[in-house]
């Protein structure tokens, strides 16, 4: 018996790592035996660092860096396995939990720490960048980052102008003498779910400024910064942020990944399963067992369980789901490679019982014993 | 594919003939040529006449006979399909429902009914009785059933006592010259899961009475009534109630059905089970599916879904248990024959939201298509 164990994080709950224990525990209940792998997984957001550090047996960085309100902060990041590859979540940097509720602003906040990450892993010898794009606190169009590796952002006056999405408007020219000299050798990839493009109804702005804490006002004049920077990057690289897919992403963080970086946009789970080797982990696997929080209509929109589930039907291996919740909609997953899907809820009970981390690690153990003794019965008899 | 479905009520939510209907169509989703077999089960309790009647393909009879306030009801009991066997739960004429919340009162409810049911019957024919004694709200010691068979209850003065509990310790003879004459062709069997004794601190008074409506006061006077009673049992029949075990079931029902009826008593769920045939239905089945509203440590002992469990156990067949709420205790039930259990529930939930019906069914059917999707799978494999 190989069971494959490939979940997500139940997240404000276990971490995919403690939940894939459980999982464990309850398979060699049944199965003594057994021979468990298990994969932490993400979709580029969080968790992706876990998921690839542990994944290729790669090792944690801790740098200080500076924060979303240009204050220190104490950011990790992952080099993987190969030593050559560092993944990078951008929230360690600039998310959205670093800023005080009161003190949310993407007017003032930047992405100087993101950059600020970069250079210490290129100093590490990295090359290759996985980046995680999810959380970010920022709308500044990547600016602080590019700053932070040299690149210069000049007013009318020929000054650098200051941190944050405010300073967006007054961009006039780009500098790009004193980029980091190792930047041209490094390989971006992003992991990025989101096609939104820079500006406009659907743009960063628009759609993920509210949330980061701006006002009606500053969301227009964000959208404002946004295509005013556009303009500049058009004239000065020839590059069209607007037609990127994604250039939107983490108040566009994602076109200063495209236009300046070079970066390639990929769908974030896919990313990560194909660094960590999962399909070839699969081979010879009787089940694999994946899951997160919640399945439901969502899941289906390239979440992680999702591209486990497609990686081992391809192989013909059935795939078990469980989650903690799992909505009406989930029926849907039954089409796209997941042989079943269970709730592991063992009773009615408040959401807030059920992600208790000792209620969750419980029922995943003890949902996982019962599949597997209705397993080795079918098979006992098939026998 | 054969199945054979076996669950108790999802009490207070859907009947078993409902949930059994829920889980046959989950399993058609998966296996559209099943044969499967349902059968509704009871322990005895409340269920018991809709799983015999259904069972053996008997019918129903309504009878008008005294409610336990002397008042007429309209009570409910079933024929088993060889047209002999009447099946009675007593709380159809003398239950705790049919007594209005202020009214209940044991000193004067009465099991009058339950007489009148047994001579309806056999006035039908019926000469052998299937008798669920769950859910009295009396504590007669059974003189209401037994006078309304003929039995008179003569106090000091040589006049007839009246109804409830409050009369048992005037009674001072009992005169039997008058009985039903087709009664001692009768057989009757008890479904009875408790072992309480007649009187004393574990009887009929002391642990039931204050639920049907008895203060401490009345609590010892009609525990006094039944020890009296009990003397006057012995010395005119000459037998021990307080041997008995299960006398008091039923507010002392119990006593009279094994002393004046030479009843057998029984565990509920294996007489009804035996007389369904449930054991021969399942020759050749590939799964037994079982539940009820609630698997936990109580289920072991002696209810419906571990009668079943055991049965399909003995014959090898794999035993898959649906419940709405499964306790922790649960676990023993796979020491038990239960194969693997698994709540229906999708997701963290009130219990009010749980128990609705709608939900419930799409419960049972969406569980059950997704253990069934997991058994496909495992047999594709195994050829």
């Amino acid at each position: 018996m190989k069971v494959v164990i490939a979940i997500d994080s139940f997240k404000g709950s276990v971490s995919s790592m403690e939940g894939s224990r459980e999982i464990a525990l309850g398979i060699k209940e049944v199965y003594p035996n057994a021979d468990i792998v298990s994969f932490p997984i993400a979709d580029g957001g969080e968790g992706t660092v876990e998921a690839l550090v542990y994944g290729t047996g790669g090792q944690l960085q801790s740098v200080k860096v500076t924060g979303p309100l240009m204050e220190p902060v104490q950011a990790t990041y992952g080099i993987t396995g190969n030593g050559k590859t560092a993944v990078i979540e951008v929230a360690a940097a600039c998310g959205l939990p670093l800023v005080p509720e009161a003190s949310r602003n993407p007017m003032f906040t930047t992405t100087h720490g993101v950059g600020e990450l970069i250079a210490h892993a290129i100093g590490q010898g990295c090359r290759e960048f996985i980046i995680g794009l999810g959380g970010s606190a920022t709308n500044d169009a990547g600016v602080g980052m590019l700053q932070a590796l040299g690149y210069r952002f000049k007013d009318q006056e020929g000054n650098d102008v200051g941190p944050g999405g405010n300073a967006l408007g007054k961009i006039h020219r780009i500098d790009s003498a004193h980029v980091h000299p190792e930047l041209r050798q490094c390989e971006f990839k992003i992991a990025c779910d989101v096609n939104n493009p820079l500006y406009g109804p659907n743009g960063a702005a628009y759609v993920f400024a509210p949330q980061k804490g701006a006002n009606p006002a500053m969301v227009e004049e964000l959208d404002r910064g946004l295509y005013l920077f556009a303009g500049v990057v058009e004239k000065e690289l020839g590059v069209n942020l607007q037609d990127i897919p994604g250039a939107g992403a983490a108040g566009g963080l994602g076109a200063a990944f495209a236009a300046f970086l070079k970066a390639e946009m990929q769908s974030g789970v896919g990313l990560v399963l194909d660094k960590i080797g999962l399909k070839e982990s699969m081979a010879g696997a009787d089940f694999v067992i994946t899951g997160e929080g919640k399945l439901d209509g969502q899941t289906s929109m390239g979440k992680a369980p999702l591209g486990v589930a497609a990686l081992a039907h391809a192989q013909g291996i059935p795939v078990i789901a469980l989650a903690g919740g799992v909505t009406k909609e989930a029926s849907v997953l039954n089409d796209l490679g997941v042989t079943s899907f269970h709730s592991i809820i063992s009773a009615p009970m408040s959401l807030e019982q059920a992600m208790d981390p000792v209620e969750t690690r419980y029922h995943l153990r003890s949902t996982t014993k019962q599949l597997f003794r209705l397993i080795q019965a079918v098979k006992a008899v098939e026998k």
